[in-house]
C-alpha cells in the first residue's frame, strides 16, 4: 500500500528554550512513509512533545545523528528559522520548509539562497485556498494558542470562571473580553465558554461577528463607548485591514473604556509582518479592576496588542493586574501543537513530491512558498 | 435596618508564603455588620484576594493595626492555626474561629486554653447537620481546590482536554481520572467534563457512585482490574472509612493497572487526623504514558495518595510523567476562596452571637466546634 521511498525528511531537535516543539511527529512519520518519504529524526528531538526515540523507530522512522540529516536529506523540516550554520550544513540542492517568517526575518531568503536551498516558507501560505488548508500552520498553532491563553488566564485569575451555587452563596462567573476574533480568538471564545464565563469578543471584521455569536459569546459593541462603525475591516488574505491613525484611537478609546467591565482581557490582534496593533493602552490598563489578568498573544520585541507588555514575561501593575506577555503559546501543549503542524508540514512537502523527487516550478500555486530556489528563476 | 453594632470581629493580613486568602472580606463585611458585627481588619489582609484597604472601607469594615484587633476584638477570625504567639495577643475572654486543624495540630487546644481564648475549630464541623452547611469551610476550599486542580492539570498537560477536529486532522480528548469523589474530586470531575475531557472517577463509598454519573462521568470499574467490591466503603461523617490492610492493596494494585489508561490523574482521598491513603504506588507512576501528569491534593508531608509526591513541588519521573503536590490549592483561587471561606466564618460567628454578646453554651449543637473554653466545663 505504502509507495517506495524515493527520498529523505529529515528534523532536528529544536526543543531548546521555550521552543518544546518538534517539526515531524510519529503519526506525521506514518503519514510521510505511506506517501513514500522516509522520516529521519535526531535523538530526542520529540521528548518535550511526549515521543521518545523508540516511539518514533516503531512506526519507521529512522533515529540519525543531526550532521547526518543535514547532510544526506532530500528535505529538511523545521519549526522556525534556523541558525546559518545550519542552513549551510543542509546538502546543496536540497529543500528546507518550516515556519521562516519571512516578512519579518529579511535575510532568510538571502541565506537559503546563497546556500543554494529551496526554502519554503510556511508563514506565506495563502490562506483562503482551499487546497493549502491542512498546511496551514499559523492556523493550527494559533488555535492552540488561543486554547492556552484561556487556561493561562483561568490559572492565574484569582477567581473562578463558571458560576456556582454553594449552600454560603452564589459566585459570580468571571467577564471575559478577547479582542481580535481570528483563529487564535476563536478558539479562546470557546474555551472560555466551556469553562462557563460570560464572554465577549471584538474584532474590525464585521465577518467576524457571526462567528463570535455562533460560538454562544457576545459581540462587543464599541459604539456604545463613542466608536464609529469600521464597516470595510476586512483586509488581505483573511487579517484585519490595518485602521487609519484616527480609527485606531476612538478604537483605543473606546477598547479602553469598554474593559474596565471585565475580569479577563485576552489580545490575539496580529498582522504578518507588521507591529502590532495597540488594543489596549496604559490608561486602559489602570481602569481595570485590581485581580484582573490581560494575556498579550501578539506580544513582541517590538510591542504588543497591550500597552507595557513584554513576551515570555508577567507583569504586575500597582492597581493589581497582570500583564502576561506570552506570544509563545502553542509551544505550552507541545504534542497537540506538534501533531498539528507535523502534519500541516507532512502535507505540504507530500505536494512538493512528483514522480519520486521534489520538484517546484512556477506555474505551481504554492510556489508562493518558496522564498529561494525556483523563485528566484520565476 | 441593621442591628446595632455590639461586638467586633477582626481579621489579619495572613497572606504569607503560598497562603493568599483573608478570612473576612468586604462581601461578608456587609454581611457581619447586618448582623451586628464590626468587622476589623489589619491593613493589606486582602490585597491578594483582591481586596484593597479602601474596598473594606466602602462598606463600613474598619482598618486597623495588628495589635489593636488582637487586643480590643470580641473575636478573631483567622485562616489557619496561628502562631502561639498571635494566640497571647488576643485579649482574654475573646474567641478565635478559623480552620485550626485540631485533630493534626495536637496542642492548639491547650494553648487557646491557657491564653484564656474559645477557639471555634471549623474543621470540626459536623458536615451531615443541615444547619452548618453554610458554615463547611472544609467543604467550600475543597471544591475550590477541585476546580483549580483541573486548571492546574489542563495548563500542565502537553495536549489538549477537549477532541478538536481541524483542517489538519483530530486531536484525541484527553483521558481524566479522579480518584476520591467528595467535593473536591466531584468539582474536578465537573470542570474536567466542563473542558471536554473523558472523565473516570473512583470511590470506595458506593454512594459516590451516583455523583459522578450525575454529571456525566463514568465510574471506574475496579472489578475489571482485579479488586473486590467495597460495598460498605461509607465511614463516619461523610468520609471514607479507612480500608483493611488487604483491601487497600488489591485496591492499589487495580488502581495502578487502570491508571496507565489515563492522561491526567487527580487524587484527593484525605480523612482528616490522618496520613492519606496511598492510591497509586510507584508501579503504577512508572506504568503511565510520557507526558501524564498527576495532581495530588492529598499531598502532605507525611506522604500524599501518590507515592512520590511532595508538598508544593512538581517532580519530573524518569518516564516522563510530573508529579504535582498541590494541597494548597484553595488559596490559588483566593478571591473565591476567600469569599466563600468568609462567609463560612460569618455564618458560624452569628450562629454564636445572641443579645448582642457571644455566648457558648455546652446544649449548643456547635459546641463540638469548641477545643477551648466551654467545652472543658461542658
Amino acid at each position: 500500500m505504502n509507495k517506495p521511498l524515493t527520498i529523505t525528511f529529515g528534523a532536528l531537535n529544536e526543543a531548546i528554550g521555550t521552543e518544546f516543539r518538534v517539526a515531524i511527529t510519529p503519526e506525521s512519520s506514518a503519514r510521510l512513509l505511506k506517501a513514500g518519504i522516509q522520516p529521519a529524526i535526531e535523538s530526542a528531538a520529540g521528548l518535550k512533545s511526549g515521543f521518545s526515540d523508540a516511539d518514533y523507530e516503531a512506526v519507521g522512522a529512522k533515529i540519525l545523528p543531526r550532521e547526518e540529516i543535514l547532510g544526506r536529506s532530500d528535505a529538511v523540516a523545521y519549526i522556525s528559522l534556523p541558525d546559518s550554520s545550519v542552513i549551510y550544513s543542509q546538502a546543496k540542492g536540497s529543500f528546507a520548509i518550516g515556519l521562516f517568517g519571512s516578512l519579518v526575518n529579511k535575510n532568510a531568503a538571502q541565506q537559503f539562497e546563497s546556500a543554494q536551498i529551496t526554502a519554503l516558507d510556511l508563514t506565506l501560505l495563502p490562506r483562503q485556498l482551499s487546497k493549502a488548508q491542512s498546511m496551514d500552520a499559523l492556523s493550527s498553532q494559533a488555535s492552540v494558542a488561543g486554547y492556552k491563553s484561556v487556561l493561562l488566564a483561568a490559572n492565574e485569575f484569582n477567581a473562578f470562571f463558571p458560576m456556582m451555587s454553594t449552600a454560603a452563596g452564589t459566585i459570580k462567573p468571571a467577564a471575559v473580553l478577547i479582542l481580535g476574533a481570528g483563529i487564535a480568538g476563536l478558539q479562546a471564545v470557546g474555551t472560555a465558554k466551556r469553562l462557563g464565563a460570560v464572554v465577549y469578543a471584538y474584532d474590525v471584521r464585521p465577518a467576524a461577528k457571526e462567528e463570535v455569536l455562533s460560538l454562544g459569546a457576545k459581540f462587543l459593541d464599541l459604539s456604545a463607548y463613542g466608536c464609529p462603525d469600521f464597516s470595510a475591516g476586512q483586509g488581505k488574505g483573511g487579517y484585519a485591514r490595518e485602521l487609519t491613525a484616527e480609527e485606531k484611537s476612538a478604537q483605543q478609546a473606546a477598547v479602553d473604556k469598554a474593559a474596565s467591565n471585565f475580569d479577563i482581557i485576552i489580545t490575539t490582534a496580529q498582522v504578518p509582518g507588521r507591529k502590532p496593533p495597540v488594543l489596549l493602552t496604559k490608561a486602559g490598563v489602570d481602569g481595570l479592576k485590581r485581580g484582573s489578568v490581560i494575556i498579550d498573544l501578539a506580544a513582541s520585541a517590538l510591542g504588543g496588542n497591550v500597552e507595557g507588555s513584554r513576551p515570555e514575561l508577567t507583569i504586575g501593575t500597582e492597581n493589581g493586574v497582570k500583564i502576561i506577555g506570552a506570544p509563545g503559546l502553542a509551544s505550552t501543549a507541545p504534542k497537540t501543537a506538534s501533531n498539528l503542524l507535523a502534519r500541516n508540514i507532512a502535507d505540504a512537502i507530500t505536494h512538493f513530491l512528483k514522480d519520486g523527487a521534489l520538484t517546484l516550478t512556477p506555474d505551481d500555486e504554492l510556489a508562493v512558498l518558496a522564498i529561494s530556489g525556483v523563485k528566484k528563476t520565476s
